[in-house]
């Protein structure tokens, strides 16, 4: 039994810079099993030697540490391509006969990885199955689809039915590749193997929970994709609602795929969709300050830049604890942590200055770029009577594991999709629950009951509206991982 | 109304290394009130000159960072000095009259500091009450009591008795420099000014405590006071349980000297004594090789230098959570440090290999040398499936205080003696609560009912008796401070 990796779009640069880099490193640290032959395949007619020289190139630029001559070699003898088009049935027969000479008569799985623009998700994945590529018999047939993956409720339905008509839910990995961060895996493993943060985490002691994901780059040459679609589907509907989920969900009783997968879904089941009457409210939008100069953007453009949501979950654990979302491009820094806000304590004993109140202690989950944790809490002030100072409690992943540099995502996921577990990849009715939340968002947005589409300045964090949004509840937003 | 701080002892060691020091800092800092004057008592025959200029040595030595002259001068200029001893009326009378003469006409509050050997206590204060030094008409008095506070529950009454003959409890501070280390003190700020901490407190999360004071050196030129005294007496029955206290007391209502004193108070009360058939099984008594070949300690000397104590807390919140107090003699290093041993999360869902456990949170309240708080907590080891590692969340004062020096406990116990706040000196019930949790063990390590004396090597962390006691309960000694 060997294992064939098929990714179309293979002289695209996601290849380049994320999938044959992540392949290598896997096979430095001698994870990636010998048997693992990959083969591309794309429209520009290049030999297998050409095809390697390409991404011998890729590894120099995105590989990280040097490597030896012996160790590329063996990599990039792994590597195969077939010429052709998956419109075309003439370039997918190819690759059926290139895939039967590599594997031989031996049983093989397959791993077809979508590197390719989402309009072609579907067409491919119906060749797949009409050209009987599919077919378990010979081995496991699995398939990754990239993100996005739809574009709205219906389109994700009409996607993942497209899908279903060739592949089981069960061989369908679908790309967030903010699953496959260590941060944010550690998410659970900090929640579920201790006993010290699982009895607070709960409506009883937090107060709120903040999840910011900020950008500091502008849209640039992704000016004309990204003006279709903006931020809520950019960033909210995938990363910003998945880790919402990490944080809210409820304890699985194993770490099975689907165990851990049932909850997730869940906890987005439990979210409730903003409704219209609440979208002055509790949604805020805006475009930073040049959007509309960017080529390929109207001047009219109403797509929104930066969003900030506050969304409540409908749970015995939650219920009341609102959750704050932010993300945008064009942000002071590029960072993303989750800050879990609690309550005051519920008596103050302390004999504090006039007008002085105990601050509340919060824990900040620092995704990126510092990934570690900090726990913000009162100390008395060195050598007074009784002043309090707010404090963090630290912990760093570079100092806790010196020397280990944290992966790309895409080594785990990759790795995982190869070994056949799908923890980490969204599932079908997950993706159109995510769908489902953000679509009255998005097209609410293009209706009168929209607020004003709110200019904010580069460098900025976001329009007043964001402020005023917390302001309105009493609280404001934080960074919890300044300090890193 | 002007204060006088009279040192009985003024020419002992306590004077010279730690309260005129501290007396120096806290005017230095500009908490010292201009008009405290400060009149050394003593046997020696010195002249106000001659006294200051032993305590400007004094300050040179011990007093930390050199000050300038005009710092110096005003300080010495406070300094005053009769000779005389508490056990001869002649010397009282002179020190009356000096003391009348510097107050002059008006009201001063007076501090009598017992910087003396314990058997003077009570004569000196008997002798204070006889000579009507203790009338308040003319401001308030109040006596400062230093350690040890009795060798047992009767002498401790005994003191008590004596000491109320003349002074009201209110106005006897009793000097426990424990209760004055920022370390110390913190342990209620951080369990009652944070939200975090105090709903993991108790029983349902807590597994048990451990309280470790350990010195290196060993009883070296104290051997001959030391063989009388043993370390139970020494360190237990005073530092050890009020650490205990610190950790294991109800909020209180208010930060009142009374309010927080009477929960101490409850605390100790809800001890459960040990006795004489529990001995053998909670009780662990050591003595390092060598003790007895130190001048003035007999060939058989049964006197422990190291003691490892099993106490439980009978109330609602402690019930099954064992607090296991330790301390020595020529132990590895000096350190003191809690270590609050949280519970194993009730249930593991990862993946673990063949054999592991999930290791359980602790949080280590390191009261020196380092001072700070490790919190001990499983996080997923990066470019893993799932393997888990202990890692610390780390707080360190000298990080988030950076340029602060912590200071000396006496700076802050004199200054709340001056000002008259009792709260962080030990009160007559609560002094004799603790002597009558010590003296079964004290006692009882004279009967059959004892464990053995065992050696134990200089450098080493006590007997195996220490280590026998928690691994009859699967439990073993930790130092959750050691990276600090």
């Amino acid at each position: 039994m060997s294992r064939t990796l098929v990714v179309f779009g293979a002289t695209g640069d996601l290849t380049r810079r994320k999938l044959v880099p992540a392949l290598f490193n896997l096979q430095r640290k001698g994870r990636l099993p010998d048997d693992v032959r990959i083969v591309g395949f794309s429209r520009s007619p290049l030999s297998d030697d050409e095809f390697r020289g390409r991404m011998a190139e890729a590894l120099v630029e995105f590989a990280g540490a040097p490597a030896s001559d012996t160790e590329r070699d063996r990599f990039l003898g792994r590597l195969h391509y077939v010429a052709g088009s998956v419109t075309d049935d003439r370039g997918m027969e190819t690759l059926a006969e290139r895939l039967d000479e590599l594997e031989g008569e031996q049983c093989a799985d397959r791993l077809y990885y979508l590197a390719i623009a989402p309009r072609f998700y579907a067409p491919t994945v119906a060749r797949l199955g009409a050209m009987d590529m599919v077919c378990d018999d010979h081995g496991e047939r699995r398939v990754v689809v990239e993100k996005p993956f739809g574009t709205d409720l219906a389109s994700a339905r009409t996607l993942n039915e497209a899908i279903h008509e060739v592949f089981e839910e069960r061989s369908v990995y679908r790309i967030d590749h903010y699953l496959g961060k260590e941060t944010a895996q550690n998410i659970l493993f900090t929640r579920f193997a201790n006993t010290v943060f699982e009895p607070l985490w709960n409506r009883n002691y937090i107060d709120h929970v903040q999840i910011t994901v900020a950008e500091s780059v502008d849209v640039d040459h992704r000016a004309e994709f990204y003006d279709g679609t903006g931020v809520v589907r950019d960033m909210f509907q995938n990363h910003l609602l998945q880790l919402l989920t990490l944080v809210a969900m409820e304890p699985p009783s194993s770490f099975d795929a689907d165990a851990v997968r049932n909850e997730k879904h869940k906890t987005l089941a439990a979210v409730r969709p903003i409704t219209s009457g609440r979208l002055g409210l509790d949604t805020v939008r805006g475009q930073y300050a040049g959007y509309r100069t960017n080529e390929g953007v109207p001047d009219d453009s109403e797509t929104a830049t930066f969003a900030a949501l506050k969304l409540e979950i409908d749970n015995w654990r939650w219920q009341g604890v609102p959750f704050y979302l932010r993300s945008g491009k064009a942000l002071p820094e590029k960072v993303s942590e989750i800050l879990v806000q609690f309550r005051c304590p519920p008596h103050n004993m302390f004999p504090l200055p006039p007008g002085a109140t105990l601050s509340s202690n919060y824990l900040a989950i620092c995704i990126q770029p510092d990934e570690g944790m900090h726990l913000r809490f009162e100390a008395k002030v060195p050598d007074t009577v009784a002043d309090l100072q707010p404090v963090d409690m630290e912990f760093h992943y570079r100092d806790n594991f010196p020397g280990v540099e944290l992966p790309e995502a895409y080594e785990r996921l990759l790795l995982d999709a190869l070994h056949g577990d799908p923890s980490l990849f969204a599932r079908s009715d997950t993706i159109e629950r995510a769908w489902s939340l953000m679509d009255p968002v998005v097209e609410g947005w293009q209706t009168d009951a929209a607020p004003p589409l709110e200019v904010y300045e580069p460098g900025d964090w976001g329009p007043d509206g964001a402020h005023a949004l917390m302001r309105r509840d009493g609280r404001r937003w934080k960074r919890g991982c300044r300090h890193c």
